[in-house]
């Protein structure tokens, strides 16, 4: 609903439960409006009266196929995770997989907020990818891949961190003994992203890894963790990674019928307990522009990471003579084969460096009247703003090892 | 509408038509309906009774924001063009473009399909690509890029042949002088795309480039050629490329306001002609996937060329004893840092061999008694099922020669 006057919009369910103290699950509009009207609630913030309640829908709903009634309805998928738990005997027998394994999908998911806000931070259409990774129930502690971040260090927020007020700096193994973590493998994937966070450019200082609160833990976990980051508008989940237990499996084959159990040699018929990491594609990267993002010294610079970088070399003649436009010219082309590249001749040199520091191109070639002689170039790096001497034919090897390529 | 008793569904307003040679554009349902009834008109198939015409959305329809009435109403995207075309200015001043260059797109489109049908031939959800091209008016038959594709030979399927009945080998620069193709862009993007099918492993026998004839084209489209692929349902179309001229910029500027023009140093302001290539992935995929099926001599083969496969390398102990899954395990993890490998070891050697033959891996390693005293295993070649014997310290250098990279 809404206030008559301020135009804000309101939970009625919320608003009755937190005035009134009064739980509405399950109660219809009609009685929400009855009590709303009986009681007197107003507009928690302008104090004047409310609209009527009306049905607000958290998915978008359509209808497919050649008719619009009741039996067409469908809605667009609100996250990827389902699709996952329903094929899972599929992918388990096609592939011929032994737990512990994880299935992964990537694609689009759709929310209805009433407000996206915050640039990619809340949208109603986004890119998410999930992996739902699949555990024998008793060896949730069993991780072959757990040295690989067992020294890793990361800021702890859990539950006790968040009553105290402070994160911890702490190793993933050392969070794990401690008993922070509940498993091995759930301690695993949060390390695991973490890292990967890490090698992507963002900082450790930007990151912290939050446990929800009791209360905020959705039906189906038993215990979540978002990976945060320090955005200009507070601290937010950049990515979730939620223990489902067996919950997803086990309403689906009720729901269903069908079997969806793991047979073990040893343990005989089991029900797998899955830990979900959930990544926001376009939060993640929302982070780190922000984390690139500088205005120093008079230049806006985006500092990403090389194999970042949309554009990866900036070619320029010095002056448009003497050749040099077309021996820049020919650099692009044959660099081109191999980096995305951007020849540019217009503008002052200074004001075509600014343009590539704008869009993150970490290097910058120049052709002046010293190439024409001895056949080397300036390249100029974005960040320091330094300046050498490379010959033209050892450019791509110089390029590459200065990180142009995917690690 | 549906037929009462066999359930098909038909469009009223073609049946109409059709069957009464009366126009029905702009007609309203109850109008329709009452001339179906007055007319007695039945299923064309069983001569039954027809339901009642009903509308039938071609497109996803939906609504976004906290209320659902006539002011929140949105559909979802049925191509991906028009978003270029909005943003034409925008993207042309901040990248300071200049004539000729194009504008790219890729994600998801949605039409409510009445039969999706043929595996992904027709989905109500699917992946494409457009490209906006945009081309100064005058300078249509100004292709830099043309020498690229005039060599190239194509089966070309124009107005003329289709009423004769046969395509013809034709080379692109043939086909353009000849006046086939009405311009030289158009000429280069149909050529740059055949090419680009035969490169990804298309037989040019099962392609051909089909011109729309007069009564299919759109509304938008001065000139419209598919190219088909020779599907075992027929020929269908894979990729369409429309000369869409001056209409999109020019519906845009008319209904909007905004100026969407070009300046151009010589002939002042103009507005550009687009040549479209508009390419649906999931059909370039599947046909893909029966260019590559076969199954011959008992055995059921994915032959796709090894940039294409999902997996590059099988590695496979002849036997599990003797050191044998030892070392394949070792040669797995060292491959697999450079190409997607599967490691088995379970069943016979000849069924593995199969199981790679189904999903199309290129190659299969197999760690023999030999290797243990020699070094080497063998390498057997998915098509021709030759082994040859190749040293483990120069299998990534083998087998990146043998096009496991990316082209």
């Amino acid at each position: 609903m809404e206030c008559t006057r301020c135009r804000k919009k309101f939970r009625a369910d919320k608003l009755i439960e937190d005035t009134l103290g009064i739980r509405v699950d399950g109660l219809s509009l009609e009685k929400m409006n009855e009590i709303i009207k009986k009681d007197r609630l107003s507009c928690p913030s302008c104090k004047n009266g409310l609209s009527a309640v009306k049905t607000f829908n958290l998915m978008f709903k359509t209808h497919v196929g050649p008719f619009e009634d009741e039996n067409s309805i469908a809605y667009l998928r609100p996250e990827t995770a389902q699709s996952i738990f329903v094929n899972f005997s599929l992918v388990r027998r096609s592939s011929r997989m032994k737990l512990p394994f994880g299935i992964a999908q990537i694609g689009r998911a759709f929310r209805n907020e009433i407000s996206p806000r915050n640039f990619l931070m809340r949208c109603r259409e986004f890119t998410q990818f999930e992996i739902e990774f699949f555990v024998h129930p008793e060896r949730l502690d069993e991780c072959p891949f757990f040295n690989e971040v067992a020294e890793h260090t990361v800021n702890v927020y859990s539950r006790e961190h968040q009553k105290r007020g402070e994160p911890e700096k702490m190793k993933i193994a050392e969070a794990f003994e401690s008993g922070i973590f509940q498993t091995k493998w759930h301690a695993y994937w949060l390390g695991a992203f973490h890292r990967f966070f890490i090698d992507l450019g963002l900082s450790p200082e930007n990151l912290r890894l939050r446990q929800h609160l009791e209360d905020e833990l959705s039906h189906y976990a038993s215990d979540t963790w978002d990976i945060e980051y320090r955005f200009p508008f507070g601290w937010r989940e950049i990515h979730g990674c939620a223990n489902r237990t067996d919950f997803d499996l086990k309403q689906h084959m009720k729901e269903s019928g069908a079997d969806l159990c793991y047979f073990d040699e040893e343990s005989g018929k089991v029900v797998p307990h899955v830990i979900e990491p959930s990544q926001g594609i376009d939060r993640l990267f929302l982070a780190l522009l922000f984390e690139g993002y500088k205005k120093e010294n008079g230049r806006t610079v985006l500092k990403i990471k090389p194999f970042l970088a949309p554009v990866k070399v900036g070619i320029f003649p010095l002056v448009n003579r003497e050749g040099m436009p077309e021996t820049a010219r020919k650099i692009a082309s044959e660099l081109g084969e191999v980096f995305p590249v951007f020849y540019d001749e217009s503008g002052s040199i200074g004001r075509r460096y600014r343009r590539m520091d704008e869009v993150g191109t970490p290097f910058c070639i120049t052709v002046d009247g010293q190439t024409l002689e001895d056949g080397t170039v300036t390249v100029r790096e974005r960040d320091s703003m330094k300046q050498v001497r490379v010959k033209i034919s050892e450019l791509k090897k110089y390029l590459s090892e200065l990180g142009c390529n995917p690690p």
